[in-house]
């Protein structure tokens, strides 16, 4: 039988997308160089030239059965070795390869973790804004993803409706810091509040309630922001990283899961996930791009086009009267929409070929997000069109 | 809560693993070279010099930023023309880019499929002998897999307690021809009389029942045996290919399902994948790794080591006395073991330093695998342990 929830879904095409496509078909008419497009997530710097030489280095020195052999069902054990090195060394934390378990990106790290520490019905809390893209990850996995309203003054977390929704049901909670798409990057002091709350609340319902905490931003990080690894903050934290970002690799489909090895039961958690991967016939991410990244662990692409970027989009916004909270990394920024509903707001910006996408599937009505991951020289140019929509339309 | 399902998973460790395990410890006490490890169905000869430079040339020649970027979430639509062209071109088939979807290798190409054209309680059967992985694939989607009794004869399909088996509930059938573990490929009398049945039951039961062809060995097939491309037989038919084999690229987990265009609800399976995608946080496979298998569609790694190897096992297998179906494809032979309990056979042997697998994983107790995708010398090496096995214990 075809698959109902399957099929149901294709209807629901993703906003982000279509306004994606919609500034391709408009650059076809117009050039694309003159389609200011905000949509999208993807990296605008190219993967570090170490990257690249890694991979042919790889080609070229290694024996191919063994370079593109099956990896171990947990994943290349002295991959997990350098990963677990590294994030010892930037973090003083204590993990080893045990902890390990490397994934398809973020999004295969989050969905391994939601399947090991939930059964079905058990809910998840995350907090708006937050990336639309959990949905899935957690609804189909049999858990319930409840969304907790934004803190739209700061943007960090609305602890009164934390507290609130918090419940004997749910096992985890999954936070995005520095956050898509807020741009925000949580204080310690949210995170040290966050765990607190969680801490008593476990020792309340007498069970672990776990974090997921979703970091494929982890390195996009502005001056004068402080960074906090958040598994530094909780122990019964399952850390999910991507390299797609970082090393500006999408495609690759490439991260891991770091299980705190303080965690309840972390080296189990870490090989159910061996397990959950069997069942989604998902195996290990390609044996090669492990490997390439192990050798890069302590490179990025050049990342400092954003916060350029960033700087001068948030000076321009603040000047036309937008409210807007300055974002401490990643390449998004959050504003206000200067008309109740940013659907409509969104819709009239695409007059002066600005591509901007409405907050309503961020759990977040009423504000706007721009990707600014596109070239400096594009977002100079559409400063001037960001000033004129606003003048023709707001004024 | 942690996921029993996953967690009791973890007590049932693989025979064939440990066997390999084993075999691997034993290697480190007399040297590898001295174990006659026919456990694990890795491949034995590398990739293609084509597949090696087409990934250096990609690395070399594209930018970065279009070749490590996010493939659309239905694969790469030049790579979907291009695998298409090549099965239309071999097979006479009319595929476009809209039926396929790029996969982590057959394994992901089969957990899609079953989540397509299944519900949970849904019931998928497949015949033994049988890979023991389908019991995760089929099983943690929800659907139920049902194993019907083999026709050790021939090792083709037990018709009558097939059709005994049919159900209103059955909604996919599922089978892997050439087989693992048996060798054996299927007859067109066989997919013909398959096809059939399927055919009337459909009507009968008033709705589809699919056809999921598991093809990995699909250009594993030796000389004199008649290769029939499954899809040609039965329009329902979903085909799940992977380059593990035919390539020897097994860790980098690349595949394809390719859907019959005369298939109901073809392009909305194949979109459902991209929705399943979501759900499992599977996304696409690599896209270098995509990019580079479209550059090699009409190559293989050598494969006639293989039907070497298989010619050298008969002839002593057959000598000694064994009952023994001759393999038509793979690297696999399924003999009859000497005494009724083949994991009884199969520990002796380890005596004699050969690493057999006992059947009863596969679903055929009294039968053992041996994989060989193993060095011919080491192959010819073996049959004096074999031999001295067989007349030690048997004789």
């Amino acid at each position: 039988m075809i698959a109902a929830k399957y099929k149901d879904m294709l209807g629901a095409k993703s906003v982000i997308r279509e306004l994606s496509e919609y500034a391709t078909a408009r650059g076809k008419e117009i050039g694309y160089e003159n389609v200011f497009d905000y949509s999208l997530g993807n990296p605008s710097v190219p993967a570090p030239e170490k990257f690249r030489q890694a991979m042919v280095d790889l080609l070229e020195k290694c024996d191919p059965m063994a370079l593109h052999g099956y990896s171990p069902s947990l994943g290349i054990t002295s991959v997990k070795e350098k990963v677990a090195e590294s994030l010892n060394k930037r973090f003083n934390m204590n993990y080893t390869y045990k902890h390990i378990f490397m994934t398809a990106g973020a999004a295969g790290a989050i969905s391994h973790a939601v399947r090991a520490i939930t059964v079905p019905g058990d809910e998840v809390l995350t907090f708006a804004p937050f990336f639309p893209e959990y949905h899935p990850y957690i609804d189909l996995s049999g858990a319930v993803l409840k969304v907790v309203p934004p803190n739209t003054e700061t943007f960090q977390i609305n602890f009164e409706r934390f507290e609130d929704m918090l419940n004997e049901n749910v096992m985890a909670v999954l936070i995005n810091t520095p956050n898509n798409p807020s741009g925000i990057v949580y204080t310690k002091e949210t995170l040290e509040k966050l765990a607190e709350i969680m801490t008593k609340r476990s020792e309340e319902y007498g069970h672990d309630i776990y974090l997921i905490s979703d970091e494929p931003y982890r390195e996009i990080v502005f001056a004068d922001v402080e960074d906090i690894y958040v598994s530094k903050v909780y122990d019964n934290t399952i850390s999910c990283y991507s390299y797609s970002k970082s090393l500006s690799i999408p495609g690759e489909r490439i991260g891991y899961i770091a299980v705190n090895p303080s965690c309840s039961d972390a080296e189990t958690i870490v090989n159910m996930c061996g397990q959950i991967s069997r069942g989604i016939g998902h195996n290990c991410p390609s044996s090669i791009i492990q490997l390439a990244v192990a050798e890069v662990l302590y490179e990025t692409s050049d990342l400092s086009v954003y916060e350029t970027n960033m700087n001068l989009l948030y000076k321009e916004l603040t000047d036309l009267g937008f409210t807007c909270v300055k974002p401490g990394g990643t390449f998004y920024i959050f504003p206000k929409a200067l008309e109740e509903d940013a659907k409509i707001f969104c819709q009239k910006a695409k007059n002066y070929d600005l591509i901007l996408v409405p907050g309503d599937s961020f759990g977040c009505p009423g504000y706007f997000r721009m990707a600014y991951c596109i070239d400096t020289e594009k977002v100079e140019r559409s400063l001037a069109a960001l000033r004129k929509f606003v003048e023709a339309e707001y004024r």
